[in-house]
């Protein structure tokens, strides 16, 4: 990334693998990171998004670490909060499709809000290391709704991994394609 | 969002529903674009996207300017560029999945590369209106890869809409939820 410019706050971004347990999360944070994600784009403006927040310490993030994983439970704990992310793909019991962009503007979504920590110098690390279905039971999701990721929130307790890679631009323009 | 700090480049993002036709994308400013995009977080690393830029009057923008739905031709040919994004969401023809965050991470990608050509003054508007399996089989897309949208990038020509509205946080919050 060092021979263009990219944007300083897409430039230090990274997903942390510890997180510092001595930071909390102010309520100002906390709205600006919803807020973040409120504005993003989406198909038709459909917003089929909802975030469910809970600071360590605050009631509701014990149900959130009761059902991470060994592996997440190692390190999402320490995180100032934890973000449950849903998306909405059909309207209801029905099954009538609600966006088929759901997953897509999801990610947008989380996309801001991870940008905007990164703004306010903390940092995020999402993960799918969780009990999926016991989370939806646990939290009552409505017909319609699906969790796809939490997203730690707080103060990174370690740098970036040495050695991050990804694929090269030109293998990013021609894959997929036979006509490349 | 104006009680709230949030970032400047999340802040000032909007879709603009024309662009200036006079405008071209310089070689180093795809390049950020391509950079930025490329640098999202993925599910385990998967970074299941591809993306398929071509400018204004470059070889192959014809062809995606044939492909645009009759509502997309009144405004998207004028932008700098058109990037076509693809999610590889299975391996191959098999059907064996590559990724089931594919849809979610391309947003990411997207989002990444949205507010890259904000912090560069320009802007994004992406849409879904044109002939997608027209265009799957112009650009060979193969098996496993899916065209999910289009992104036109240029300098706006339009301001941002009067009347945005996007749901309140407390609904981010509760929706999709029975325990909320």
């Amino acid at each position: 990334m060092d021979h263009v410019r990219v944007s300083p706050l897409l430039r230090a971004r990274y997903s942390p693998l510890r997180f510092d347990q001595g930071h909390e999360l102010a309520d100002e944070q906390l709205e600006a990171l919803l807020e973040a994600a409120r504005w993003a784009p989406s198909a038709g403006n459909s917003q089929p998004w909802a975030f469910h927040p809970r600071r360590r310490g605050e009631e509701g993030h014990a149900t959130l670490v009761e059902h991470l994983a060994g592996s997440s439970r190692l390190w999402a704990p320490d995180a100032s909060a934890l973000v449950v992310n849903l998306a909405r793909r059909e309207v209801d019991e029905s099954g009538m499709p609600y966006s088929e962009f759901a997953d897509y503007d999801l990610g947008q979504a989380v996309a801001h809000m991870t940008l905007q920590a990164q703004a306010m110098d903390l940092a995020c690390r999402q993960f799918r290391a969780f009990d999926l279905d016991g989370l939806e039971e646990a939290l009552g999701v409505r017909p319609g709704w699906h969790i796809l990721t939490m997203t730690a929130v707080g103060v990174a307790a370690a740098a970036a991994p040495d050695g991050r890679e990804r694929r090269s631009i030109v293998d990013l323009r021609t894959a997929g394609r036979s006509d490349a």
